[in-house]
């Protein structure tokens, strides 16, 4: 053995760890082996027989607290990991999470289970719901939101839409998240006219929507769309982690010169969710997204265009709001190829916690874009 | 029909588009309406019948250039976008390529078309092979590279492995991409260590190899770690785009105030490559590594711990070299669970252009590990 021992004091790890709910495919031998890999993939990296004794193996090592047939063809292993190998930082805690082992098959994070003595290096989200609540004036009803769009409208067009969306008695207007600074509708006009639109509506209205602009963008242009975005008055802001990284949008949360509400975009991270090789929705859509900060987190509602169950969806809700530590609880806002039939149905699987997305469906219910958000709005107001 | 017209000029749009390559599952019927649907989905998302006739229609949506069976489960489709939806921005580009579709099963990203107007908004690599070549003395045989590991060594084990591996005659002497900023070995002093190592050993052996700091790390982390990690002395740096992003490290390789030549790591992006529903090794690992500013793209080795297939391998090989506009070739570096008797069969599948990157191998060869250094260098400067 090359390496016969370490002079690391063990003074340095506490006892404290997290854990990692896996599933883990194959029969019990080969799903125990790959158990037993993932705590030495996730962590040393480093043939187990060429560890010496002592920290690195009793300290370093993941460890399996759990073992547990889940089905006919996977088991459930759950394992944990010294709080100090994730250093604090959200980008080792999903290297040591899922790094390596995203790139072997039959392995699939399906929980986190993050201590306090983890969580206290994330503020978490700055808003969560309670504070969108407040900041939209909405205490009890499921809130209201759409995008404006398509990509290729004009400034002032895009800016009509979302006078006509806040008339119209939607809360949140958000730019299509493929809305970033194309020639068509430039980042600064767009964010300048649309949200000096809904302000001149909220006037009209007496009601507080926000426009919330979409600052995904490449790396050091987004903390400066998102103070043009403020400065121009929008209400909130949208990026999709899995464009510009999940850490980056802890900055942003974490930014008291920001301090707006951020809502999350799916784009890109639909890889991880759509595969038994993967990370489950409540994880990737849920846990990480409030672990990052953001106040809502749109994802593709069951029944519509895209491909979730209603139980992942389930799922997502759970992370939202189930405990973690001191972060706040927020908003699941399950959106995509949305029609009006569809709210008493997701109101009896969400309950009054959620924001309706709602984009294209707006625009076929009738001629006109105003009351057919009236018409929307009332039918919300009607049922809860 | 709300959207009645835009006044957007068509003059803000070029004839100039690049092209996705789409592998789409299903029947020919299912296949056609998911590529239709992709021309949607990844442009306007949008109900197509409600999109006036005009520009958004003519310039913004994507549109079909071939459809054609792929095999008895498959079609291949081609599509094509207009460049300047792109914005010149490489987190819009991923999001045209595969955002909303990434949620969407049986759809995956085999190939991309980047010409020239798109691709001069992208510098690429700084170093690319040649300029590998070059700094490291190397004209013509495989590179050699190994890692400082495993976590839980203290920072003078670690730099002490550094410098037998230098004096061994390793060319690259990377950090474990475990390697962070943890209490063991905390990133400011181990990279100083490293470096020292690295360079004391040069000076005996009269060769330039250098030290490749892991500076993953959380988002404006980042370009200070670099800058640490340069002025320590480190040769290059290693960052993991599925943790930072692709524009972060497209950041890194463009500023002149760095300099440093970047390999990348695949932690957390397995997801994509390792179900029906993704983006192709080639892609991920080739095209888009290259892209966003890699001079070397790190992926686990055929017949290793980790599921590569040898075709798709080479299909990463194909993304490092194939013409791809003004951006610079890159080297190919497969890893993990490498052993010294794979050398020969790697050889013959990658030639001489690609970076052997063996880690723990180098520690079972023998008891000496500066000797399995000359060992593993000797056989490889013999084959050639």
């Amino acid at each position: 053995m090359i390496i016969q021992k370490t002079c690391t004091p063990e003074s340095l790890f506490s006892d404290d760890r997290f854990s990692v709910v896996y599933r883990i495919f194959g029969n019990e031998k080969e799903a125990r082996a790959k158990a037993e890999d993932i705590c030495i993939e996730q962590t040393v990296e480093f043939p187990a027989d060429e560890v010496p004794d002592g920290i690195i193996r009793d300290r370093v090592f993941g460890r399996i607290e759990s073992f547990d047939r889940h089905d006919a063809e996977s088991f459930t292993a759950v394992i944990s990991y010294a709080v100090e190998i994730a250093a604090g930082e959200l980008t080792q805690l999903l290297n040591v999470i899922f790094g390596n082992s995203s790139i072997k098959p039959g392995i699939r994070v399906e929980r986190l289970e993050l201590p306090e003595p983890l969580l206290k290096h994330f503020k978490g989200p700055r808003f969560g719901r309670e504070g969108l609540r407040k900041l939209l004036n909405v205490p009890n009803r499921p809130l209201l939101a759409t995008a404006v769009k398509p990509m290729g409208l004009s400034c002032p067009e895009l800016a009509d839409l979302a006078y006509q969306f806040a008339v119209g008695g939607m809360d949140i207007i958000k730019d299509d998240h493929g809305l970033t600074d194309q020639c068509c509708s430039p980042f600064e006009e767009r964010v300048k006219r649309c949200a000096e639109a809904v302000h001149r509506a909220n006037k009209e209205t007496g009601r507080p929507s926000i426009y919330v602009a979409n600052i995904t963008a490449p790396n050091s242009e987004v903390r400066k769309r998102a103070l043009t975005a403020k400065k121009a008055g929008a209400g909130g802001l949208m990026v999709a982690p899995g464009l510009i990284g999940f850490d980056l949008m802890r900055e942003l949360a974490d930014d008291s010169g920001i301090g707006l509400p951020i809502m999350t975009h799916p784009a890109l991270q639909g890889s991880f969710v759509t595969s038994s090789n993967g990370i489950s929705h409540g994880v990737i859509f849920g846990q990480l997204a409030r672990l990052a900060g953001a106040d809502a987190t749109i994802f593709p509602n069951f029944g519509g265009r895209f491909s979730f169950s209603r139980d992942e969806c389930k799922e997502i809700v759970t992370g939202t709001v189930e405990p973690m530590g001191h972060l706040k609880t927020i908003f699941p806002a399950p959106g995509g190829g949305m029609s009006l039939d569809k709210v008493p149905d997701m109101l009896e699987t969400y309950g009054q916690d959620l924001i309706f997305l709602i984009g294209g469906g707006l625009f076929k219910h009738g001629p006109d874009l105003i009351e057919n958000c009236r018409y929307f709005r009332k039918m919300v107001e009607a049922i809860q």
